[in-house]
């Protein structure tokens, strides 16, 4: 089970998502200066138990803190449910982040995926970054409003999307088409790569490459700002956007 | 002067701007250890000193590495010199930051702005993120393909901005207009706040204020997130790129 040790993490954790938070733990002794953080739990309604700190120590290993909250493991949305649910959608918007390492990269992905209202983001169940609590912190909320799924296979992935008429586009640097001469009025899956680009698999199932329009010597965009671009423009083009 | 004390950061810098390179320091008994980057200084020409552990530790406060790179400073363009030169550019295209405190966002921004080929960057010499070795790090060589001029007081720096006819568009959640209904083929400057949003000296000194189209109920875009966004549309409408 994951933990928080951090205590600006804890307190945020509390405050924010207390029914995710199981139990904090607190070294014998120090109970005085971690009182803000047990009351903080004691009004969260979250048990509190004082233990000696050999028993902390091996219960959490690595620890360097007085002070530890247990917490969920974080709630990833069902892939099949997301499908199941594609054709139900009035215009899908999903992306699909393959090969992601950096939990700041896609803690900020999600986050600009709440901010344009997708469907879904779909992520490796390997090889890649997953929900990690510094995900969740660097999304600023956004892993709270946007579903996330884990798959196994992403190139297989993709194939189901397409047999439920969602247009998936691959994100390139080295393709022809422009971003913004492609119909993204269409239901949709984003398919962005990691710092290396689009894993081979992975782009031969897309249906379509684009690329967004940068200054050729000096091409290569960050995952997370290719994302926010090229979100842009789905949004932009369908003018679903309340103004 | 600044100094880079991890060993990667070492050898990439040595490597890719080696000019920048002051000397290289090296704890004594620790050179066989660090033979790989000594032999690196060597290569680019840069001189190795071997000094006793506590007279690096004196030199370079906090160091707990026992090799260490004394580099220059960063050199910013002259923010002047960039307003003088903006009369000469066909259609000036600059991005003024006005109070980034992280360095991943402002390396990503510099990242992005190299990535659509802005003019110049600006950003405040107070109260915000320097470019630091972070920043450049994360901006993959995008601080040594744009100019970043610091300057002392972004309010009157727009003014200057505007009287050379650069249309200065503030970026601002709150704003009416959305970002796609402005035109952003005139000669302009992007300006975007931390992550407290626009100062207010700096929204009123703006020409117009434009919204990038989230839903609403989540509105707030990571500022380097909405500076591609917004970088985006400006070379979206110019289509003055390389096909």
């Amino acid at each position: 089970m994951p933990w928080l040790a951090n205590r600006d993490s804890i307190i945020e954790r509390l405050r924010a998502r207390p029914e995710s938070a199981v139990r904090l733990w607190v070294e014998a002794g120090r109970e005085r200066a971690s009182a803000p953080i047990i009351d903080e739990a004691r009004r969260a309604g979250v048990s509190v138990r004082v233990v000696p700190a050999e028993q902390l120590a091996r219960r959490f290993k690595g620890i360097r803190s007085h002070v530890c909250l247990e917490v969920e493991e974080f709630a990833y949305a069902d892939a099949d449910g997301v499908l199941a649910q594609a054709a139900s959608l009035e215009r899908p918007f999903f992306a699909a982040f393959d090969g992601v390492y950096d939990p700041q990269n896609l803690g900020n992905a999600v986050r600009t995926a709440a901010c344009f209202g997708l469907d879904a983001v779909f992520i490796p169940r390997d090889k890649a970054c997953a929900v990690t609590d510094a995900v969740i912190n660097v999304s600023r909320g956004g892993t709270e409003r946007v579903g996330i799924s884990r798959v196994a296979n992403m190139a297989r992935h993709i194939e189901e999307l397409k047999k439920r008429n969602v247009f998936c586009f691959g994100l390139e640097e080295r393709a022809e088409k422009p971003l913004c001469d492609a119909d993204l009025t269409v239901p949709l899956c984003l398919v962005l790569g990691g710092e290396e680009g689009l894993r081979r698999l992975t782009r031969e199932r897309c249906d379509m490459l684009l690329k967004i329009p940068t200054v050729t010597i000096f091409p290569s965009l960050n995952v997370a700002s290719a994302f926010a671009a090229s979100a842009y423009e789905v949004v932009r083009q369908r003018a679903a956007y309340v103004r």
